[in-house]
C-alpha cells in the first residue's frame, strides 16, 4: 500500500487523467464521491517529524531539506488547522463573489481550461522556530523547529485572471480566501481563511504572480495534505494566506474577517481584542536562515567542517546576496557558497567549509539581502511565536 | 519678550479666561481674528535641540528630560509636518462626521461645556532615536536623538463622550483625525491626520481615556506648537495617532487614507505602493528606555557613577517592572532605582549608582515591562527609520 500510494504520485498524473477526474470520470466510466475521495486523495508516503496528526503538522528533518532545492513533497511541511476534507470533483466549485460584476462558481475542469502558469516559491509557516520563541517564554502552538519551510514548484491560474473574468467592482481593496475544511475553536466550526491585498493580488512580479489558484505542486496534482484539489500560493506571503483546500474567494473593501486573518498571525504581546485590532496581519515573510548540517550536538573533529543550510530572502521579491558562517560566536565570519539558484520569493541553499577548534561550542548563520539588510542579531518574543529570524546558532562539540 | 510669553503661559490661563476666549470675548470686548490669534498662541520660550524651524521640529536635552516626571513644555518635544496655522476662535469648530447618527460642529466652548477630564501620557515621536537606525543605514526625515519623548497633564473631554453625543453608526470602525494645519507634500496640500481602531476611541483603561479630545496640557490652554486649541492626546500610540490642531473627527468602516495612516508612519523596507499596503499603521509605542545623564564622551572618574534616565513601557498598558544598566559590555547588569511615579502610559525616571572602571567603555540600559518581556537588544533597519528601541549604550571615557 504505501508504495503503491508512493508510485501513484510518482509516475504523475496525465493531463487527460486531470481533466477526466475534473469531468468526474475515469477510464471506467463516471463514479461516485467515494471513489473519487479516496485514488484522488491518496498521499506520497511522507518523511517528516510529526508534530500532530490530526490536523495533519509535520516538518522537515534538517538533512532531507539541504538535499533538494525544488523540495520533494515527501520532505514538504505540513501544516493544517482541520482534517483534510473530502472532496467530490462532480460537484467541487470555487466560487468567487463580493465585490464583483459576475460572480462565478468554478470546477477544476473550469480552472484547467483558464491559462495555466507555473511558478517557483519558497512556503513557510509563520511560526517556523517557533521553538526559539518558546525557549524565551514558552508559547502555544506547534513547536516548530527550522523544517516548517519548503520550495515547489506550482502550477495553475494567476489569481488575477479569476478577478479579471469575474470583473472587480469600484472600491475593492482585499481578496478574502476560505477553505472547505471544518476548523473547530470552542464551539464554532468555520472553514480556514484570510485575505490578502488587492495590489498583491493582482501583481505580477516580473513573471510570478502575485498570487495563484494552484492546482499542482512539482507537476503532479496536489496532494491531499497541501489543499487538493485547490489551493491558493502566495509568494513571498507567510504560508497562513495560502489558504488549501480553497472554496471561496470573496472580493471586498474590507481585510478578511476570518480568525486566521483577524485573531491570528499577527505580532502580539498580549491576548486582548484591542491588541489584535491594534496589530496589522501578517502578510511578507521576512528574511530568515538556517543551519541544517551538522545538527545540533553534533561531534565535529577539530579542523575544516562542512557547514550546510538554507536561506530565504525576504518576501518582497529580494535575494539573497551573501550567507555568512562564524565557529567563534561571531567574531569572525566566513561567507558560505549559495550552491544552486538564488531567485525571488525562494530560498537558497548553501554551504561552507568552516574553520573549527576546541573553542568552538556552536555555529552561527546570518544572511543578508540584496539590498544589504542584515538579518537581525536578536528578535523581540511576541504571543504566538511568529517571525523569528534571529541568526541561528546550533551548538556543536569539537574534540 | 521672551520674558513675556513665558510668563504669561506660567501664569496660566484662568477656566474664566478659557471660556471667555472660547466664546470670543475678553474682558474688553469682542475681538476679531488677528486679535486672538496673537495672544493666545503666544508660546513658551523653549529650550529645544532644533532640527528644523518651520515646520518646527525640536527635542529635549537630555539633562533637561530627566528632572522632571511632568516634562514642562519648555522641554516638551514639538514634532509637527506644517506650520501652525491661525486659528480664529470665534469661527473654529471641530467637526465630527461619517458614521454617525448626528453631525456635530464643536467649538472650544461647546467642548468645555462638556465632561472634562485629566489624565497623565507620555507623547514620543515613533522616530525617537531615529538616528540610530540611519547609524546602520541612513534614513530620511528628522535625525531624532532620544529626545523625542515627554510626559505631560492633558485635559479635556473623552473621545468616546463625544462620539456618544454624535451616535455612532452600526458597522463603524475607526476613527480619522484630521488637522486644519497645512501640510505641502509635492503638489499637494492637506491637513495632518490619521486613524484609530474603534475600540481604542471607546476604550477606558481604568480611568485612563482610549482617546482624550484635549485642550490643556499642564493645566494650560494648549501651546501652539502643541496643537492649539484643540488636539487628540492618544495614551499609548505614537505621537502621530495625537493629530494637534484637530478639526475634523471622522467615523469610518475603514482607515484614514490619510497620507500619514496609509503611506508614513508603517515599518516597511521598501517604498513601493504594496510595501505599504502590507505593512499596518502603527498604532501603540513599543518598550523603550535612554540613559540621559551622563551624555556620550562624558569623562568620568573610576569608581561609582551616577547614571539617569527615562524609561518608556510599552503602550498597550503594562508598566516598567526593572531598568537594569551595565559598564561592562552587559555582562553584569544593575538594577537602578525608578525614582517617582511609575503608572501606565507613562515614562518612568530611573537612577543608579553603577561601579565604572578604565575597562567601561560605555554604558548600557534596558528596562523590562510588567509582564516579564525585555527590551530587545537589536532591531531591525526600517526605511522610515521608526519604532528603535534597541538597548541603549553611551560611550564614556573612564580616567
Amino acid at each position: 500500500m504505501r508504495t503503491e500510494q508512493r508510485d501513484r504520485v510518482t509516475d504523475g498524473w496525465s493531463r487527460r487523467e486531470w481533466l477526466q477526474a475534473a469531468a468526474g470520470l475515469t477510464a471506467t466510466g463516471v463514479l461516485g464521491r467515494s471513489s473519487w475521495a479516496q485514488p484522488v486523495v491518496a498521499d506520497v508516503e511522507k518523511q517528516l517529524v510529526v508534530h500532530t496528526t490530526v490536523p495533519h503538522n509535520a516538518e522537515a528533518a534538517l538533512n532531507d531539506l539541504v538535499g533538494h532545492w525544488l523540495t520533494p513533497v515527501e520532505h514538504f511541511f505540513v501544516r493544517s488547522h482541520a482534517p483534510v476534507p473530502e472532496v467530490d470533483l462532480a460537484t467541487f466549485r470555487v466560487s468567487v463573489e463580493g465585490m464583483v460584476e459576475q460572480p462565478l462558481e468554478l470546477s477544476v475542469g473550469d480552472l484547467q481550461e483558464m491559462p495555466q502558469t507555473g511558478t517557483i516559491a519558497t512556503l513557510t509557516c509563520a511560526g517556523n522556530r517557533r521553538s526559539e520563541h518558546s525557549a524565551v517564554r514558552t508559547v502555544a502552538g506547534v513547536q516548530w523547529k527550522e523544517g516548517a519551510i519548503g520550495n515547489a514548484q506550482w502550477g495553475g491560474v494567476r489569481l488575477a485572471d479569476v478577478l479579471k473574468r469575474a470583473g472587480i467592482k469600484p472600491g475593492a481593496k482585499h481578496i478574502w480566501f476560505e477553505s472547505i475544511d471544518q476548523v473547530k475553536k470552542g464551539d464554532d466550526t468555520f472553514g480556514f481563511g484570510g485575505s490578502i491585498p488587492i495590489e498583491k493580488a493582482m501583481a505580477d512580479h516580473d513573471g510570478v504572480p502575485g498570487a495563484l489558484v494552484t492546482l499542482r505542486m512539482n507537476d503532479q496534482p496536489l496532494p491531499p495534505d497541501h489543499g487538493y484539489p485547490v489551493r491558493m500560493v502566495v509568494p513571498g506571503y507567510v504560508g497562513a494566506r495560502s489558504v488549501k483546500w480553497l472554496g471561496r474567494i470573496v472580493v471586498s473593501d474590507q481585510p478578511s474577517p476570518n480568525h486566521y486573518l483577524a485573531g491570528a498571525y499577527r505580532v502580539v504581546t498580549e491576548n486582548t481584542p484591542l491588541a489584535w485590532v491594534e496589530s496589522g496581519p501578517i502578510y511578507n515573510y521576512i528574511m530568515n536562515s538556517a543551519i541544517c548540517d551538522p545538527t545540533a550536538e553534533a561531534e565535529l573533529r577539530a579542523g575544516r567542517a562542512t557547514v550546510r543550510g538554507y536561506a530565504l530572502p525576504p518576501g518582497n521579491g529580494r535575494t539573497i546576496s551573501k550567507v555568512e558562517v562564524s565557529g567563534d560566536d561571531g567574531k569572525t565570519w566566513q561567507a558560505a557558497n549559495i550552491t544552486g539558484q538564488n531567485v525571488p520569493y525562494c530560498w537558497v541553499l548553501w554551504q561552507a567549509s568552516l574553520p573549527v577548534t576546541s573553542a568552538t561550542s556552536e555555529l552561527i548563520v546570518r544572511a543578508t539581502d540584496s539590498e544589504g539588510l542584515v538579518q537581525p542579531q536578536t528578535v523581540p518574543w511576541n504571543l504566538k511565536g511568529y517571525m523569528f529570524n534571529a541568526w541561528h546558532h546550533v551548538p556543536v562539540n569539537v574534540t
